[in-house]
């Protein structure tokens, strides 16, 4: 679609980080031009007056069905969440029932403004993909695959995520293919050097949960004599197309190893928080180090929503009082992980308002009493937003939510529906 | 107003804790029956299907007019905050200023599902009260009173806090007086002394800042040979009346000390981890030795908003993550912080929904992407709310909020007006 947006502020996240009041002209699914007074002919044309525009966000790491159990397991620590809640309940799941939780998600992150995010689940990855296409947003998916749990082999596992992705044909559209492995305690090392092998030479992106509870790290360090970052390591895991969910509990050679290697770093501080870890990751240092830093949501279990507004905010007040200093990470910083950062670590050509790049936008109303007076725009973005501000989103080039609506799917029937199901799912 | 909200779901709050299907039905400015197929005649009637109602969150500790500096002074302590950027902005504010910056805050408030407030400020509380009055919100409000900084005496101030308290005639209407100490380490022992003794003869609530930073507690301790608590405990504050804002640094012997005495926590997690001050409030201590818990905000210009659904999630996450234990606060101990311990603090009639409580309601649209499914009505409220859920507000037995838009007052014209106001504040 060919839109014209006009007379907004910009948050563009260019390489200069300027914030510019002007027009948008976006040619079928980029960017084509920023600037003043733009008057191309177009199919539609916004006066973007009083609004803000800023890339759309990017969750790093989320496992979207899992908005399903919304609320389902509350009070829990990881390992006993995931082994009596989760995967029981996570076995009883069909088909369809993905596809509404998927649906569901997408919404959340739409009105949240989510353009794109990185999804790893277990089974049903089909599925996901229908409910990407469908909703409209931007995505990375991927098998998480496991060999280190009954029911799974490292053959089957590998041979259900070669399938996968070879059903993704185009890996440029919105819906892209990744490789991933569950965790290094629950995949053998087999199963994580074939797959990283695999994305390599398919030139996908990989993605793995590591270094997320201290039992993990014990776990590892008592059966590979390494830490779970040096065991990755020792597997050539470890580069800029590997992104590491959580990554809390690091020694300072990890950090530097993750800077040396330039991997992406996904910090889920609500559900580590929830899930009652007793860590903060080091996202200050692992950026000093030269880490691409990240945030993401991840599920809805142990968050639970999928509000990436809300993990900017934690994200940056945890890392100040965790070092006793308000400039550990500065409000461009962090705005930069949630952006231009997680575009890099996806593989995907956007998180910045610049020619060239993806139109994946977000809206805001500016004149709201929650969002005024406007000192500085990044604060504010930061720290004071929330999803009730976001008016219209835009996710390769066509609108996906317009005026507080969701346009690109029936969100009533989703909602009748995914009732239905979850309802179902728990009582089995 | 007479109202009869009907077919609702009903998160109580009542001694029971009940979570109830029906009706209420709302006279004058109490709630007089909730039941099933109520058939009042009133004024105005609503249908609720597909909503939830709860009592209104009650945000302890904040000063409203603060939020004319939002995203005024990023990265920083809060004692450089305080004297190089917030009082230098404060000592310029005019009397109008005040009125629109604490309307502001009363319009994000009332977006954000609050009805109750308590404020404490060092000047133009007679401003702040219009406001509130026109605003529709019940607040306790009161002057922060400070001697031991250049341009305040002992004196003057006990003189204008005492005519303010005249000036508010009906301390049971929504606009009810307090009685304020700015903190240990800013006020004399005098101050205080006197301040309480008066507090105690008007039957006022006392609210005071106290173990804010690990500073204050040293210093406090090398003037005194007290820590804060303790010395505040010589100084006959600690009792049922009084809220301690902030409470992070605090021995064992501490929190006994305010179990012992019933004293009122606000926790205050968002603005103490902004200013990184380093600590976490004990919350689930306090509760456990018997203190009452209750949250604030604090000040938009250290927060950088007065959601406080936000600060519930902090506060529950935050505690979990720090004593590496998901049991350590439920989900019904934080909303009780933030509804009914709220009321306690503040000595108001409000926090749960059930017979004779004042009519303080919010009503949330249970038909958003984020509140599905519901297998928790509790922990969606917690964790997964947010302010866009919020369709109308009661305070007082009216409407302030109608189907998202505010009707209390033109909302358009304080935006309108703040925004001019607070670039001459800064520019000044």
């Amino acid at each position: 679609m060919d839109i014209l947006l006009k007379n907004a502020v910009i948050v563009t996240q260019n390489n200069a980080r300027e914030i510019f009041n002007g027009d948008i002209f976006i040619n079928g699914n980029k960017i084509e031009r920023i600037g003043k007074d733009l008057n191309e002919k177009v199919e539609e044309k916004m006066n973007c007056k009083g609004k803000l525009i800023f890339p759309g966000l990017i969750n790093t790491h989320t496992h979207i069905v899992m908005t399903l159990f919304r609320g389902y397991a509350e009070g829990m620590q990881l390992h006993e969440w995931l082994a009596q809640k989760i995967w029981p309940a996570e076995a009883k799941l069909k088909s369809d029932d993905i596809y509404y939780g998927a649906m569901l998600g997408i919404a959340e992150m739409i009105q949240s403004g989510t353009t794109s995010f990185n999804e790893m689940y277990p089974f049903g990855l089909e599925k996901i993909a229908e409910a990407v296409k469908d909703g409209g947003i931007r995505a990375s998916i991927g098998l998480g695959m496991l060999d280190k749990v009954p029911g799974h082999s490292t053959k089957d596992e590998l041979k259900t995520n070669n399938a996968f992705i070879f059903s993704i044909k185009n890996n440029k559209s919105r819906v892209k293919a990744s490789v991933c492995c569950h965790a290094p305690y629950t995949c053998s090392s087999e199963l994580i050097l074939k797959s990283k092998e695999y994305a390599n030479k398919k030139n996908l992106q990989f993605h793995i949960h590591a270094s997320e509870t201290r039992k993990e790290v014990f776990d590892i360090l008592k059966e590979k004599g390494k830490r779970p970052f040096e065991y990755l390591n020792s597997l050539k895991v470890l580069d800029e197309k590997t992104v590491l969910a959580h990554s809390v509990y690091v020694s300072k050679r990890e950090i530097a190893l993750a800077g040396k290697t330039k991997v992406n770093i996904s910090h889920n501080p609500i559900s580590n928080m929830k899930l009652a870890g007793g860590g903060v990751c080091p996202i200050s240092e692992f950026a000093r180090a030269g880490a691409n830093v990240t945030l993401g949501t991840d599920g809805a279990a142990s968050n639970n929503s999928l509000n990436m507004i809300e993990t900017i905010k934690i994200a940056t007040i945890l890392q100040k009082n965790q070092y006793w200093d308000p400039r550990i990470i500065s409000n461009q910083q962090i705005l930069d992980f949630a952006t231009i950062n997680g575009a890099r670590a996806l593989g995907i050509n956007a998180g910045s308002i610049a020619q060239g790049k993806l139109a994946d936008l977000v809206i805001i109303d500016l004149n709201s009493p929650n969002m005024v007076p406007c000192h500085d725009a990044i604060a504010n973005l930061i720290y004071a937003m929330n999803p009730s501000n976001i008016s219209d989103v835009i996710v390769d080039g066509n609108f996906v939510m317009k005026e507080r609506a969701i346009i690109a799917f029936d969100e009533e029937k989703i909602l009748e529906k995914v009732s239905e199901v979850a309802k179902n799912v728990v009582s089995r």
